[in-house]
């Protein structure tokens, strides 16, 4: 009886709403979102920029499992518009405030087939785009259900210039190709990625979002998506011939995209569009496009910097393991240690006492617990317990120390991509984290993933991680997750989920040929787009710590102090060893005053691939940081200083490169310099071929 | 430099052993086995009984993933021989002392090929059969491996009538089909049998294991696996015109089979074999080749009886959800009662009143926690959270009532196939029934199995079921299994994983076509070959419980008694309504009276798909209870009660099908008489076709 009333209830809605005139376009600044339904019932969308194409008309919807369609048959049964704009709090980021200023319409559809399945789709656009979700309504007919495809598509107007890596399943961890859409190709940089542990490409035109591309007439444009809850990551897979990019999504152990339960919405697909880079990287329609955070009470969320145990195991100084094998036994069947390990009592308190020196809050400790002699590339299960130490790491006498110096020792959870494993024992681990005062762990997914067949960006995984964020939110611990999926700007809703790795971080330096000079160009643009990069900046020795031929890192050593403000992270790690930094303990002091968190934020000039130049006000202060990448061309950049308060006067100082300094000749060779500046000067940085410029300028 | 000495030490031991003469033949009573190379290094064996060949030369070995042979080029190393005879005590069980009385050959061998790799097989026989088992060696070359496919063939030496199943990676539910192995075909019984939830067969001519065959010559086989411990359950795949069958592995969600780490030693396979089918079904070797108990303190181990809120459920007299629908919610999204829910305290208070009267140790209550709107079908991960109780079930109050009455409510924990679900919550789920009392748990896996791709019966399960029994076993939780794949003896390693459903049971009748008479006379030769079955016999209502015409109990009542002595199970549940035995408290005595804990056990007389009668001693007590089943036919059997104590007296209360009974005429009709015996005395049982009898026989 109540099924019968509300399907009648439905007919008449849609009798009345119909007979009204149905908005189909919504705009916001110079961004304009057109709906409408072909001959056939087919959705489509169009975007524009100041009146130039965007996106051409282009498909929306779904095959879900059982063959139902969701991709025509359909007609309008109304659409609304709404007007919002509202400011709110970060805990933490790039700037204290976000505003949030959109038009959204709002679309309601009907099949006019048995059954009639229902279907909406809500358009958010702002100044800097468009942003779009699906919305399957609790409806008769559908009630749990398997997508099989999502049929969206970005039909782009050219062979733009894309910034891409392989649509792979498994990493985000490739170096990004520069070419035009036409020939993109991810098979052969999947083979040629040896240095990536596991690769997955099933698709050979398929690639990672966030996509950044470039127009031929100079519209800057990046594809990708925002609140990714209980779905598969996105990938797009890309037509060489029309331009055309269609949602790809990362399959399940069967080769199902995703089990959903009506009513469900959708992650947002995102389109950023402006004429100017520097909007891309300053746009929030990521966060906006996030929900609130589900933590009431975030005052136990630090951002902070940390040091650790961890660089002299990448360049081989020290190993993560006890023993050189797990064959490696005595008579008695205990491991013989091999006098390489990192994590012992001894390493771990100089760490602390560095940190504690320099006003570091943190100290990472990797290869800990015990288990890493036989971790890797084995597809096992029950790897890792995440609460016994190896015999000469002493927890609660470290944690004593530490704790009697003001620094916290950073929990490591690797789980070798044993989420089953993990998923049993993270009360446990967390309770022991508890036990004993640590507040963050980071996370690592090195490895196929277990439950076998699932994959590090597939659904079961996107959970998973939650998941994590939400165990470690009830333990009041923070997470720092490396081989996650890619952010999506979550940590809005899960401000203790302060970062990931989810790309290729400064460690590829330590184990492989490396980040090229124009990586950290483009990271801003694609990888950081979607959230905080763990990118552990702050190489200080370039050349030298290893001993393949040629190994080094690709940067200056100043360019490596620019990052901690052009790659942004609540988290920042000072990645070097402290003997290292203790060489450059001049240069080492922007480190130790660079915030993690800022009140504000402004991309000074960027352009995808050649330089980026950052400046952001730190929280709570007066004080502004300035960060200057380029690629492997040098540059000079001169800066602007407008943003400064008028009237007031200020000490900068600048650590620039040696004048004879280049990424691959006297890297670490550079200057400091100090000097009043006020809103009115201006000065000038002079960049390296593959360097770099950092300014401090502090209130006087 | 120490991996020289090993190798070096290798070639000295081979060298030495094979001097020597190896042997190649074991045997114990009139077993024989023979163990063979081939002139291309396969390793085989045969099997003879009494002089008759059993099995013919069959092979033995392993395809790997890696493609590397362990099935051919293999040379003898050398070979031992050892003879066991040792006693053992069981905590619970048919009998309190198992003998284990076998010779074991073990054959060590070495492949003439780089890698050269290294397999052990040990064959234990027994009076009663064969049992083998694979062990891979630490070794060069072979550290993690994967299993591809299982080798072994059991060829048979004609076409013997089976008892089978179809094999089936997720269900041992089928009623068993009685063929020659020439015309065994999975895939219409697979099709008809719509009553089974989730079913998944491979392979047309594979069928489950325990497989009960039977020779034209009178020979008596069953072959099956015992300790199935981190491997998949092997199914057999039928040659329908050699008669050979081999090894098949449930295959896990990438089509592999096991993930293993030398060293590994398989589970054992076994070929039970006798010109008597009662020896089939006294036979202790699948219990004596598996491990002794992990647990050293098992007095908190209880075998019962129990009623619950059950069968109730299964007749649609009341139901397991709390509302119609997930849907049928008030104002406030409130479930809104359906008035149906048969886990409310009062009926509840009911049921544990019923249990005290009459001695009976436990209540099950199912449908007591949230969630069971919407529990099934849809693949759906997040299900049940096994602690929290509808608003009608008042867990404190009734576990109070429970315990002041001397009665245990039995936890009963649904995870609806998905796994991943009930491993996270594992500590949190057994935590809560030990702050309530609670000392048991009812388990099942209806539904798909989630991690998706993942099978009842694969690897990644059978690892489950253990980490279930261990964490019982550290809450002290004692376990009953429903839907687990079928048993091979674990019950030894974890005796308080005291059964399991893992076949078709009572509950068939109440909602589908049921189960024919002969099932139960099939079910000792099959399921119950690996251990204790929680069959919930003792349904008394045998006509008239359902609305669907035709629908009845394929026994009658008295078979239903006979079934507590003929089913061996610790847990037997007397599952019908309080009110249905109320109308029969005479023959009800008989349940109250009849112990689920064993001394000793006779079979008196069976025939697979025909009869079976047993006849067991109480444990501590000199007291015996008589089973006994018939198929569809009526019978006559005369019982020799010589096992009783000579010269000792007893009372034997006698439990008879009515004279005009049977099972789809008059099958609740029965008579209770009374006699004097002794050991000398003989008694005549006359069953009703589909009837059974029951007899009580008390020390005077």
């Amino acid at each position: 009886m109540r099924k019968i009333f509300l399907s009648l209830l439905y007919a008449l809605a849609t009798f009345s709403l119909q007979a009204q005139t149905n908005p189909l376009t919504a705009s916001q600044g110079k961004t304009t979102l057109n709906f409408s339904l072909s001959s056939q019932g087919e959705p489509k969308y169009t975007v524009k920029f100041a009146g130039r194409d965007v996106i051409r008309p282009s498909a929306l919807g779904f095959v879900l499992k059982d063959k139902t369609s969701f991709d025509k048959n359909f007609v309008l049964l109304s659409s609304e518009i709404k007007n919002v704009d509202e400011t709110w709090q970060q805990p933490w980021g790039e700037v204290s405030q976000v505003r949030n200023h959109y038009q959204e319409l709002t679309i309601h559809l009907k099949q006019n087939t048995t059954p009639a399945g229902l279907l909406d789709i809500i358009f958010r656009v702002f100044d800097d785009g468009v942003g779009f979700r699906y919305h399957f309504p609790k409806q008769e007919g559908l009630n749990y259900f398997i997508v099989s495809d999502e049929l969206t598509q970005f039909n782009l107007t050219g062979d733009h210039k894309a910034w891409w890596i392989p649509g792979d399943y498994d990493t985000n961890e490739y170096s990004y190709t520069n070419s035009p859409l036409s020939k993109v190709d991810a098979f052969p940089v999947r083979d040629a990625a040896t240095d990536i542990a596991v690769r997955e490409v099933a698709d050979r035109y398929s690639v990672q979002t966030p996509l950044m591309l470039k127009s031929a007439d100079g519209l800057y444009l990046n594809i990708h998506e925002a609140a990714l809850v209980n779905f598969p990551a996105m990938q797009l897979h890309v037509d060489r011939t029309t331009f055309g990019l269609s949602s790809s999504l990362v399959p399940d152990a069967v080769g199902n995209k995703a089990y959903l339960h009506a009513p469900f919405s959708t992650p947002w697909r995102t389109i950023m569009v402006s004429n100017k880079a520097a909007d891309i990287l300053s746009s929030k329609m990521i966060l906006n496009l996030n929900e609130p955070s589900v933590i009431k009470n975030t005052d136990w969320i630090k951002p902070m910097k940390f040091v650790g145990v961890w660089w002299e195991m990448q360049i081989g100084k020290s190993t993560w393991s006890y023993a050189k094998s797990a064959d490696d036994v005595d008579a008695s069947g205990k491991l013989i240690p091999s006098g390489k390990h990192g994590a012992n009592t001894e390493n771990v308190k100089h760490f602390i006492d560095f940190a504690a020196k320099n006003g570091i809050q943190g100290v990472l400790v990797e290869g800990w617990n015990v288990g890493w002699e036989d971790w890797f590339g084995n597809w096992k299960e029950n790897v890792f317990d995440f609460i016994t130490p190896y015999p000469d790491f002493d927890v609660k006498a470290l944690q004593d120390y530490a704790k009697a110096k003001g620094v916290n020792i950073i929990m490591h959870n690797e789980t070798s991509g044993s989420a089953t494993n993990y998923e049993r024992q993270l009360d446990t681990a967390y309770g022991f984290m508890n036990k004993f005062g640590y507040t963050s762990v980071k996370t690592g997914y090195v490895g196929r993933i277990i439950p076998r067949g699932e994959h590090h960006d597939g659904q079961w995984m996107v959970n998973h991680y939650e998941r994590v964020a939400q165990k470690a939110a009830e333990h009041k611990v923070m997470v720092d997750m490396h081989e996650p999926m890619r952010p999506t700007g979550l940590q809005r809703t899960y401000p203790n989920w302060l970062a990931s790795e989810a790309g290729r971080g400064n460690e590829y330096n330590a184990f492989s040929t490396g980040n090229n000079p124009e990586h950290e160009t483009i990271m801003p643009f694609t990888r950081l787009i979607g959230g905080p990069m763990d990118y552990t900046p702050g190489i200080f020795k370039i050349k030298g710590y290893s001993d393949v031929p040629g190994r080094q890192v690709h940067t200056t050593l100043v360019k490596q102090l620019a990052l901690y403000v052009t790659m942004y992270s609540p988290l920042q790690m000072a990645a070097d060893l402290p003997e290292n930094y203790e060489q450059h303990m001049n240069a080492f002091q922007f480190i130790k005053d660079v915030p993690v968190d800022w009140d504000d934020t402004r991309i000074l000039e960027a352009e995808p691939g050649d330089f980026v130049t950052i400046a952001r006000k730190g929280k709570g202060t007066n004080d502004w940081f300035i960060g200057a990448v380029t690629d492997e061309n040098a540059r000079v950049s001169t800066i602007n200083l407008d943003f400064l308060d008028k009237g007031k006067k200020y000490e900068a100082i600048i650590y620039a490169d040696g004048s004879n300094a280049s990424w691959n000749n006297n890297p670490e060779v550079y200057s400091i310099k100090k000097m009043t500046v006020t809103s009115k000067s201006k000065i000038n940085l002079v960049l390296a071929a593959g360097g770099g410029a950092a300014v401090s300028i502090k209130q006087l």
